[in-house]
């Protein structure tokens, strides 16, 4: 077969071409069928640009899939504000403005409640569980549906791991200590906290310090020690509470322009998949690795107090994210449909945990 | 330039190809800065051919990169005893007459000691601080070391999760009731097992049933309880015991000889290793999904009777575990170095763990 032909029939028969060759031991036989074709793509995310972890979770993910599909997709990343504002990335992806997208699907709550259980639930799933129900429970497939109307095709491609319950000013010994508290708690997490009696404050990140600390708010969440420390929080309050009821396991998204995706050829398809599967691991690896050396550092130099919610808190907390989980399930059909299947696998995963995971935590006290 | 001129230049720029294209929209300028070798590799396992989570971890990790490379990697996988016997997987690898191997590292035990470090510990990590280490705490790095002198590039490419202490057909209240137990437990479980006075006896898979049926050994673990029960486990013991100490998140392996990794263009390394990742998170997330309703089948239809370890057991079986480690870390220089990591990261994540994925696992009985 002369070379022009040849490069025919293999475009023609697709993926054979690698049948072609397999009787071969590795060697020169060219593997031509492939869509040639490159895509510059430009990703909006809600980060700061290189904010570590997050800004940087997103600056790998195009880096990998660059580096995956040798130059066949290269990702412009930006961060928030430099081609859209944060909260208009959704939007700028749905509507094809920019190709791929980078956040955390609970931002979109105005646009399609059901996005919120795919990020972080109150009393909710921590990163494992999320993960198991989202890639072997059938999660994805529902948040596959939310978004397919919007013309999304969203991958969760991230995780915080657990978080922290937030930075007080007073100490948090009942219900009735939220009572009037204004406290920057986006989200679910601050419906709530609303219910609880509390105002739940809208700060952007880089004005939670200065705010807590002229008292224009009296508390404040943000994520862990590694990015709390780094914002200097332990400098306007002095008790730092735990768990992060609100934000379990938050999971990060990436999402792709539907139109765009599919008209990508199947290799670049796995590979934009199998890339935010190693992102998600990235980042919570990273998540786990460094934050007790930042706790270790707040509480033995900046000598910040380290509290737990007394278990009355967290009972009365539950109790109010049960209301508000379930209203929001009662005003939306996708809503439903998707907190039906996160309440069936919870169960599942709680019985199994009971026998795993919760007795593994016990053993570092033997 | 002419086509010739412009594809040698290309070449010669390597990864430059895309910046080439990075100022046009998505279109069609040809992306031909590739290797363009065909690799037809062949993968030796550890498991039985397809066999459901481990073998079918091994074929999906060939096929998505295959799927990935669009055919430039092909990938043939073998079954345990279809090319090598299983345990001579490592060595196939290592000397190059095959490419690529799938296992678990402690099964090497004999060559590196410190190879059973990155599978599974006695009271060492589960999933995801195994992960963590690997991944950002200097794990793989070690493990890197420690395989480059058999000519092996490793991988983490799997976890089952936590697994099950095993079946037994006695009660264990004491750790005198392991004096002269004939068990099936391999590794270091096993090593831990002789030194309570109890009899560690090999037997394959396949055999375990029987052999715990006539009587032939007294205890075997297994895996969880998807595996376990597939087995029949439950029709030849009527106790199953929790924690699997011995094995708490145990690491699956993906090996490549190094020097065919060496030859790989940078865009297949990054194509097989994210495949990996994926691979890790699928398996994870596979087995968590599973293990409850096989658990909840073996309680209520086969009336299986689930017990804990008492406290006083598992305290005696850490206590003799660390002594077992430690004697391997002072035989052996490069196991040294792996443990003394391996213990700083346990310290620093169990101090984490107190106030993130403790607390969480008690949020489901508030």
């Amino acid at each position: 077969m002369e070379n022009n032909n040849r490069r025919q029939f293999i475009k023609t028969v697709g993926m054979g071409a690698a049948a072609i060759g397999a009787g071969l031991a590795s060697s020169a036989v060219p593997a031509m069928a492939k869509d040639e074709k490159t895509y510059n793509w430009k990703m909006v995310t809600t980060w700061p640009p290189h904010s570590p972890m997050l800004g940087e979770g997103a600056d790998k993910l195009a880096e990998w899939i660059e580096q995956m599909s040798g130059g066949r997709i290269k990702i412009q990343v930006y961060g928030a504000g430099e081609l859209v504002p944060p909260l208009g990335v959704f939007d700028a992806v749905s509507q094809g403005t920019v190709e791929m997208g980078h956040g955390a699907s609970y931002y979109w709550a105005g646009k399609s409640p059901a996005a919120q259980f795919f990020a972080a639930v109150p009393f909710g799933f921590n990163a494992q569980s999320l993960n198991a129900w989202l890639y072997a429970g059938g999660g994805m497939e529902l948040w596959e549906e939310a978004y397919a109307k919007f013309n999304l095709k969203p991958f969760i491609a991230g995780n915080t791991g657990t978080q922290m319950g937030g930075w007080f000013n007073k100490e948090i010994n009942s219900m009735a200590d939220f009572n009037g508290l204004k406290m920057r708690i986006p989200g679910l997490g601050g419906k709530v906290l609303a219910k609880a009696g509390g105002n739940s404050v809208l700060v952007a990140g880089g004005e939670i310090y200065t705010n807590l600390e002229r008292g224009v708010i009296d508390a404040t969440e943000w994520v862990g020690p590694f990015h709390d420390m780094m914002l200097g929080l332990h400098k306007a309050a002095k008790y730092y509470y735990y768990p992060g009821w609100h934000e379990l396991g938050t999971g990060l998204e990436a999402m792709v322009n539907l139109n765009v995706w599919n008209t990508l050829p199947a290799d670049l398809k796995a590979i934009v998949e199998a890339a935010t599967y190693k992102s998600n691991m990235w980042m919570l690896s990273g998540f786990e690795a460094k934050n007790n050396a930042a706790l270790r550092e707040l509480i033995d130099k900046h000598k910040i107090q380290l509290k737990q919610f007394p278990e009355p808190v967290l009972k009365g907390l539950k109790k109010l994210s049960t209301e508000v989980l379930e209203e929001i399930a009662a005003s939306d059909p996708m809503s439903r449909k998707v907190y039906d299947s996160f309440l069936a696998f919870q169960k599942n995963i709680y019985e199994w945990n009971k026998i795993s995971e919760e007795p593994y935590q016990k053993l570092k006290y033997l």
